[in-house]
């Protein structure tokens, strides 16, 4: 039953209604960036569960162990801001709390935002079309909640501080 | 941190920005039915990997852990066209063979096309932006591809023959 491929017959695959609309994705309407697992493990997640994105300095598989879902998962190919933006282009945030998105504290200099907070503080108000401000937690502290996290993803961000943590919201029935 | 619940925090919420758009998923852009572990396994397939979606007497556990993924998926709370339309919403179909959709035939009656799979035809029309016809396979035969598929899942339709074999497209990278 297969055809031979034929530059010509890729030519028709190229055509195809879904691609013209320039969506990006391995799954359509799906950032490739969200494997199976990670995709598994935003969907498997209720109201108030939180999902902790990490750096590489990070000690995300020890704290990993400790969560919900009990073992790493990664997003390697990118830094944080993008990492960011495909997690939240699926899932919304817990408007039921204030610290629904909060970033790690830099050591000694909390009211400092380093860029890459600034880079995921905007992908955070462009998913959710409007200003929504991280709340900050000092680093011991946020080690503590990450733990209590349904589940943490290791991005590929080599800047330090590139550390967050997102409360999945909730989605109504259709009106 | 946790604000109490009042009605007028939940109508700030009802105003978010995604709800105007009337998506329809538990994640932001992602149909319902579509739950975790189906999610993983589309997001899983490659090119040229086969999903079967089946009816409620169609042998689907003893058949999935012969597959690839080896235990059955299940969207239990729809019909096979509902079914179909959460698969086709986010999976394209496989434009490089001419099997990429196929149905099971009727025993004893090659060329009727009874109303579920009538009703199925057009979700994968409706997905692909065109005429797509679904190839039949006879029943054994039947039998023999799904085995080789990726992985099983079981809808809830009650109707014979809601029985149907996908083969997972490409989708090319960001021009």
């Amino acid at each position: 039953m297969r055809l031979p491929w034929t530059p010509a017959f890729a030519g028709v695959t190229m055509k195809r209604t879904w691609q013209k609309k320039g969506r990006d994705a391995l799954l359509k309407n799906i950032d490739p960036l969200l494997n199976a697992d990670v995709l598994a493990a935003l969907r498997a997640m209720g109201h108030g569960d939180r999902v902790v994105l990490c750096d590489t300095n990070f000690p995300a598989d020890s704290v990993a162990r400790q969560t919900v879902l009990g073992r790493l998962l990664r997003i390697d190919a990118a830094d944080c801001p993008r990492a960011a933006r495909a997690i939240l282009s699926v899932m919304p945030l817990d408007s039921f709390v204030e610290d629904a998105a909060a970033r790690m504290e830099v050591v000694g200099k909390p009211q400092e935002i380093p860029p890459v907070q600034k880079e995921v503080q905007q992908e955070v108000d462009r998913a959710e079309g409007k200003s929504w401000p991280m709340v900050s937690i000092e680093r011991m502290a946020f080690y503590e909640h990450a733990r209590k996290a349904y589940c943490v993803i290791a991005s590929g961000e080599r800047r330090f501080y590139g550390c967050f943590i997102f409360a999945k919201g909730v989605i109504p029935p259709d009106a």
